[in-house]
């Protein structure tokens, strides 16, 4: 098999004009990109309205582990194979962040023969939006700073300033530093620091946001300070909102681009899935919906946490009904699950295998409790042997369900044909989609409810700081938001090394943090990095143009 | 007439493909970014380089004033008249900075019937060249943080790490900061500070690259830090310099738009005019050269500083060889030279014109010394009176040379095209283009040349340590370097109020920088702000969206 990037620069790709003819997108819609991708014209989105959804797919996975599951890679394969069963289909995924491509992360396209192209454009500066939500971002900061500057007129106490600085970079230095040195015109010193853009309020207010009206207002919402009284000061009262929304104008139009298939691909939005929903956006989905029959979406991490916050905050927010999920699983996950180490993988386990399973039982359980139809997407590697798969199938069939096995990262679309059909027939059978909890819910029963219908905790523990401040903002009128939970992705619990189904553990809250803009409670439960960091030996180092101008070491 | 931004909504824009077609560019050259701006693709300008030549003409002003001259706005409207007397024509300028839109500046896009367009796009993120600089520039920033964070194998000296990070922001409280606080896990702390995109050297490598292996070996001559023996370090032994070139891979392709009379513009690069050299990139010019007969360029500043810069760093490296320059003045302009304040403009003074002219007069000697062939556009105002232009006309042709009413803000072309005539009459008398110094004359002496020939200084002040620092520079092998001058724009002196021509006055050196990868020696005579703050009431709290969509605020 050849690499990732030799199959996506070996493809020949269909004019992006022709790939928006498969979804009944005039070329007048597309505004080009270079020559392989283009954004939906805003003004064609609007016109748009009337028409009726196709079917949503969302693509979850098991808890990862390092062995890798494929959820992208899945959610393209899917893509393929329903369009080549005849079905008019779209997928939607996440944009790329640049600065981890330099650190050691591979790109976010896919693999194999079910990938994203223009790959390499994808994991570089593709259509510009995650600069544009940087420069918004910052913008915001910098008028936060000169209106100290100018007299503080709106009494922001400085040392309550939340609102941090963003870069698109591995960059740890700047995580914690001061400002305003050097004398009275540099302004006043403080302590604040750097986030890396997709941990950006901005980001996930884009990518939950309707429309551009929409977003001007939950950007004005942005809780940026507090006086000493502690009532809080928002980017409206900046008056910061108004150009922001010019800054991200085309960044909220959704980027087409295609597979290595030529299935429409919508790539648009990439909010951290700790701090933030991790979907791509709700304008690209939507979009997708009234173009396409199908349309198969991811959600990041496992399904306890991304399906969870799609759910409950895209799908709540954005009046989205999923008729089908897919959980992505794989042999060797399994094997992981079971408590093997990685370098344990290569022979054949079943008993490992069996051990491993009841983390996707879990699953399986979580999300047809929200009231979606499932199926299990075994994602094929060379190692897995037929006793294995067996094993996986029998322990999906006890659950009610079905697992089919793909091999669509060696054969693309066709390796995940049987799957294709299973979500069609799945999908017609008439999802019952419903939140796990109703807006109206306190908050802290909220956290509860999650902790104990979906990860099985046993308790969850807050201080009196914490439920004060949950109090707090109940009745500052943000009761009705959903929650974001930000803890680690291994595990159901919140220790990353406790792999299968554990449960009665105890969910302690360390923090809460309210984004009142992307409108939902981050509820934060153990240490969450919000700046990576650079390796040792950083893949930058080996990122260079060939003799042929050809991009080598990004992947 | 209306306003800037009605007219540039009002114009009804060509084609893009058409555009290039004046210049015999195939569509399949033009890379598009939206319906109406395009990159020139890489491998159709490695196959000019047979070409012909066609003329460069420079456009270059007097001392800048409050009262504006119009540079930019000439160099268009020069370009539309050209147009219109059947040359083939093509112009040069600069990208804007986003950062300074925010504050109070208005567009960098000429002004009245002589506007480039799309006026909007080119003032917001275009075509995301500048987001690419600032990516490329801060990967460098966090990889020398992150090898001092890794062991330090360099033995980097955390004081002298030179390099700091770029923000496209009016942002002052960056100027000074602290990094790598917070402990251990986020590295070491220092001060350093950030300056705004267009003061990065990654803008000016850019700027002076002939193509992408060349600026490749610019970045990575860049020196970053310094040993506790004081001996270099650069980007290359960082090992940055190929992954910030796969950063610039797309930016390094120069951009074509279209002047509101549809003539082939390209905009592309924007280096700071005072800390750096304050011209469009080197790649975009010398393209154009060979796709046009006349290409029509401006440089930053008066031409005691732009024109300079243009000749002796930009022409000189580039091996170009202008034809002809013209020099933008008005009568207002000639006023505050001649001691008015602004207030003072509005009603007819010749005295003032006269005692103002010194100013024009040694910018056209100034510029005749360099072997080129000048004419003076003179920018018409409506407060204009015969009189007063009578005055500049006479005195101009005292210095064996002419001065051209010109209309162009108020007639677009057709108020040019005199200008037009007697550009192309002076572009075929063949200018003898030599720079003002040899490359191997010595670091002090090519300060010395330049303040006593274009500034008419008396004398030329530094410490030892300057004195010092330049032999330093001369040993190591930096002695070819040209000069790189940064005083205040609004004199021959480093005086601001000093206006009109003074002669004799004294230039204190106050610090110089090594520019190794752009390839000169920065030498700063006074305050120079490498980050600019927002003003009181920042333009960004007006800047919005309409109720149709539109911006409105911006300019």
């Amino acid at each position: 098999m050849p690499y990732d990037i030799e199959i996506a620069r070996a493809a020949e790709k269909m004019p992006i004009s022709e790939v928006g003819e498969k979804l009944g997108i005039p070329e007048a819609a597309l505004i080009p990109y270079g020559r392989d991708k283009a954004k939906l014209d805003a003004r064609f989105i609007r016109g748009l309205a009337g028409r009726e959804d196709g079917k949503l797919i969302l693509v979850t996975a098991i808890n990862p582990t390092p062995a890798g599951e494929g959820k992208t890679t899945t959610t393209v394969g899917l893509g393929d194979a329903l369009q080549r069963i005849g079905k008019k289909t779209a997928i939607c995924i996440r944009e790329a962040s640049l600065g981890p491509n330099f650190g050691m992360k591979g790109g976010a396209a896919g693999g194999g023969r079910a990938q994203v192209i223009p790959m390499e454009d994808m994991n570089l500066h593709f259509t510009g939006d995650f600069h544009a939500v940087t420069a918004a971002h910052n913008l915001l900061a910098a008028m936060i700073d000169n209106h100290m500057y100018w007299g503080n007129a709106l009494e922001i106490d400085e040392r309550r300033v939340t609102w941090r600085r963003v870069m698109d970079m591995n960059d740890r230095a700047l995580r914690e530093i001061i400002v305003g040195l050097g004398g009275v015109s540099n302004g006043f010193p403080r302590q604040t620091g750097f986030d890396i853009t997709v941990a950006s309020e901005v980001m996930a207010c884009l990518c939950l946001a309707s429309d551009l009206e929409d977003l001007q207002a939950r950007l004005g919402r942005i809780v940026v300070a507090y006086r000493r009284d502690r009532s809080p000061i928002t980017c409206a009262d900046i008056g910061a909102d108004g150009a922001m929304v010019v800054l991200l104008k085309e960044a909220m139009q959704p980027n087409l681009v295609q597979t290595l298939e030529h299935t429409p691909a919508f790539v648009h939005g990439g909010p951290f899935a700790n701090i933030a929903h991790g979907c791509n956006s709700v304008i690209a989905t939507q979009s997708a919906l009234k173009l396409a029959d199908y349309v198969v979406t991811e959600a990041g991490f496992g399904a306890d946490l991304g399906a969870e916050k799609f759910f409950d905050i895209k799908c709540r927010k954005a009046g989205l009904k999923p008729a089908a999920a897919v959980i992505v699983a794989t042999i060797r996950a399994m094997k992981m699950n079971g408590g093997l180490a990685k370098d344990q993988l290569g022979s054949e386990n079943v008993a490992a295998v069996e051990k491993g399973c009841p983390n996707l039982g879990r699953h399986i359980a979580n999300t047809k409790a929200f009231g979606v139809p499932v199926v299990v997407a075994l994602n094929h590697f060379t190692s897995d042997t037929e006793a294995e798969i067996a094993a996986v199938k029998a322990y999906v069939a006890k659950q009610g369900c079905e697992a089919v096995v793909c091999r669509h990262w060696a054969d693309g679309g066709a390796g995940a044909v049987e799957l294709a059909e299973k979500v069609v027939h799945l999908a017609d059978t008439g999802a019952m989609f419903a939140p796990l909890y109703p807006d109206d819910m306190g908050l802290f029963d909220k956290i509860d409810t999650i902790a104990r219908r979906i990860y099985h905790a046993g308790d969850v523990i807050a201080d009196k700081k914490i439920r004060d401040q949950l109090r707090e903002w109940e009745a500052a009128g943000y009761r009705d938001l959903p929650i974001c939970m930000a803890k680690t992705p291994f595990s159901f619990s919140t220790d990353p090394l406790l792999r299968g189904a554990p449960s009665g553990h105890t969910l302690p809250i360390r923090e809460v943090r309210l984004s009142a803009g992307a409108g939902f409670i981050v509820v934060i439960c153990g240490e969450i990095m919000t700046m990576p960091g650079l390796p040792r030996n950083p893949a930058a180092a080996s990122i260079r143009l060939n003799a042929d101008g050809e991009i080598e070491g990004l992947f």
